[in-house]
């Protein structure tokens, strides 16, 4: 029998990964939500909630943990900023969805489409980030990607606002519509605001 | 005469509830704004003005004290996270007054009274439990409770936004209201902010 | 040959008056746009963008050299808070002619002139209070004046959404217009943060 020197310690990943794959969960909804008729969204909306909740827990356990341990993998502010945009993350996408669905729109501009599949690229590329937290190995790629990702959610984002404003929606709705194209592009800043974290915690350890 | 071994810790306490305190005058001040007419409302936002400038004080009041500390009764950054979470929550009430003198609106949803009814009793929770930071005792209720109400104001909001997107109002008139609303919201938020910081500092101590 | 003990505390104070020296480049930028033709704004807003790249390097730089660093000139939190402020204020600058240009807004309110006004004025008290970080004297002045800076800008920008919604402008301008003057007033508040960040710091060092 090995003998576990750093007992604790090895929770935090497992918990963090438990964070970011429920992200990957709630970009998905995000995907189906924008497929489904407006009669299937409530649904969906319920099964976003469990997700949100999910992550509620997920994140409750990471600062309970951080904060009756003595010992941490990385620095606990570290840990503390990364359980909260993670969570942050998980909480602009739940914003969107409530808001489609409180708004009964008909129709959503066809390029959330492209918000949505740059949110699901970053959620996947942060669950697969997390198991090599415990090596701190083959991180820089992750980085570039979601910085990569982020500027091109910007960009989506410009173009959006521009549709919004071309002329082609009354005001009511365009006031409707920026509130969930801006809770999709806080999203794409918070997965970024994740990835800048990693980068911080893995300078340290090097 | 009793020795007073940590003589400077002590003041932290009144402090915090000092800037507690000013916030159910805050939330009181929102009430009587509401019930108002529009040519009373200026000396009430006057009135505001004031309690936000004296949480000013008391926050400006706990940094310095922090930063001439050696020995605080708890840990530095949530003795500062503490403060300015109490102070945004104050910034937000001043903020929805402002705007509503601004804009000069005739009338006001009457579903804001359940929103200002929220944070009344939130601020009224918060600077009950600050005598009980000296002790760490009976918080348990305390987080429950706002966490609760957060979930409330959750439920208000998301009608109110139901409510302003009716087709009752203009888009003008929709964009004031929804500043005002948006501003409550925040407000609640900032509430709950403060019962996880306080659930942080009594886990770290028990 | 005088022995430099702590040379490397010295690239702090370096790389801060470039992130600052910076800002006032961005807040020139907004001068000129508002000066400037339709046609001209792209060239404006690539500068804009230039400046901000400029300062994201600043700010990537101060974080590397602080997680290199064994001893840092003040406490290592508020290098990062003061990188990170620094950073907000040329983001919300950019946002603000990222906004202009897009929305193609032939005509922009003259009290815009008197927002950017206090952001030039901000920037270059923020310029020429970075040397005297070194040896924390003269800085209370300072202070002062970015605090009474942003109380302008406060009620600037209380104005402009009075005029914004005076009747003057359709529901969909305000909204564009909206987006501009709040951009800019966040650019206010971050200095404000800034100048209680080196106050904090100055407070320590006291």
């Amino acid at each position: 029998m090995r003998l576990r020197l750093t007992p604790r310690e090895t929770s935090f990943y497992d918990m963090f990964a438990t964070a970011a794959d429920n992200l990957v969960t709630g970009s998905k909804l995000l995907t189906e939500l924008l497929g489904a008729d407006v009669s299937a969204r409530p649904e969906i909306a319920e099964r976003m909630r469990a997700a949100e909740h999910a992550g509620d827990n997920a994140t409750h356990a990471i600062l309970s943990q951080l904060n009756s341990s003595f010992i941490t993998p990385f620095d606990r502010e570290d840990i503390y900023t990364l359980a909260s945009q993670l969570d942050d993350v998980m909480d602009y996408m739940d914003e969107a969805v409530d808001l489609v669905v409180l708004y009964q729109l008909d129709e959503l501009p066809a390029q959330i489409a492209d918000q949505i599949e740059v949110l699901v690229r970053a959620a996947e590329l942060t669950a697969e980030v997390m198991p090599r937290l415990r090596t701190m190995k083959d991180l820089t790629e992750y980085w570039i990607e979601v910085n990569r990702l982020e500027n091109q959610a910007d960009q989506v984002h410009r173009k959006l606002l521009a549709h919004l404003f071309s002329g082609k929606y009354d005001a009511l709705t365009v006031l409707k519509l920026k509130g969930i194209v801006d809770a999709l592009e806080e999203a794409a800043d918070s997965f970024e605001h994740v990835a800048n974290t990693i980068e911080t915690i893995a300078v340290k350890e090097s």
